[in-house]
């Protein structure tokens, strides 16, 4: 099943980019959580660096015996964490729009979106927040990484042919 | 005021990406203007790493008598300054984006795209152009971090209701 | 010669959106690439982490006599290699999108995206694969800087004019 009959299979489709195309409904609402996600990074790098007093530049040294730091590894943890989403998620934003203005199928769509969703979270959970041993993180990190890859492939096919 | 008076809550609209459209053209410039903002950090950080001779590949090195160094505080605060314009300006790029489909007012909308747009350049100054003591960076962080989340949960709202 | 003849100077169709658009067509298709070459750099990193036994997490440990290492000059490099790629492929595919929107010279256009994608892909090879001596990375930096400068330049044009 796709989103809208196309007469033609290398037309995109700007009316794509409507609340009534549940594919682009569902991107919009990963993206902005992931988004969200994303900010939860820098707040939780800087809760990090106050309880471990952990201050990167002199002027933010809360207390005049306090020095700037740089190796404390729960801060450094956030901060791995945190690049790893830019590095990851934010080629998502771009290939989930331009993938989504391809018209594929709904239930395809809408479960790749989910597995990028949720394999992040649960990243950033076993990454930073309560860490887990291995595989897990590795896990997800293949499965976000290999659903948007697939969408890079599909809107690469959408290009060229 | 909205852009476009819709028969209904859950329309997006492709034709809100026009020049036409209010929101979409402030939406365009602040976007344009923060990539070059952008850019202009790592121009920047160049520059930063031949006045202090600070090189990170050997093969940057211009003469013989120079190592390579990691720790020059200088240029570290602009990479620094440089990453967090990542971590918090390229979310805003798509969800600006999403946001301006969600049909918001013309008002808010554009003053959530300015104060995005000055906190962030004010950010970059206080932090790695003529540093000034806290609270000047925090305030500008949180100003442009309060706007973008703001539109975040605009779109979520949108996507779901 | 343009990709639609346009009534007035000051109008963004979104019918620009579309495959019969080659300007949207051969940035959906360096813009895939580009993807894929980013996500490139996270295995490579992996990669080179394995065969350096260089991890930065104790829960990556593969023996009990491992410990975390932040200082493998070639973990490092591809490290370089992938930040810079964030702060200049990323602002590319909101700004290239941006500017497809400007209905520009279908010429300049195609050949402004190749030269960012062709740029960035050398600039990866000779930055973190075979090492060669500047200053070829500078010049594909440039290459691909000056070009994406360029399309920004022409989108706060379009929104302020």
């Amino acid at each position: 099943m796709h989103a809208k009959d196309l007469p033609g299979l290398r037309m995109l489709h700007p009316e794509l980019i409507s609340m009534e195309n549940e594919v682009f409904r569902v991107y919009l609402g990963w993206t902005a959580v992931l988004v969200l996600k994303i900010f939860a990074m820098g707040i939780l790098t800087g809760l990090t660096r106050f309880v471990t007093a952990t201050f990167a530049n002199p002027e933010d040294l809360m207390s005049p015996k306090l020095k700037v730091k740089f190796d404390d590894p729960n801060v450094e943890r956030v901060r791995r964490a945190h690049r790893n989403d830019l590095e990851n998620i934010v080629p998502f934003f771009i290939i989930g729009l331009l993938y989504t203005l391809t018209n594929p199928s709904v239930f395809l769509a809408v479960n790749l979106f989910r597995a990028v969703g949720i394999a992040r979270i649960v990243h950033t959970i076993v990454y930073a927040v309560v860490v887990l041993p291995q595989p897990s993180r590795a896990l997800s990190f293949f499965v976000a990484l290999g659903a948007t890859v697939y969408m890079a492939l599909q809107v690469i096919a959408a290009a060229a042919f």
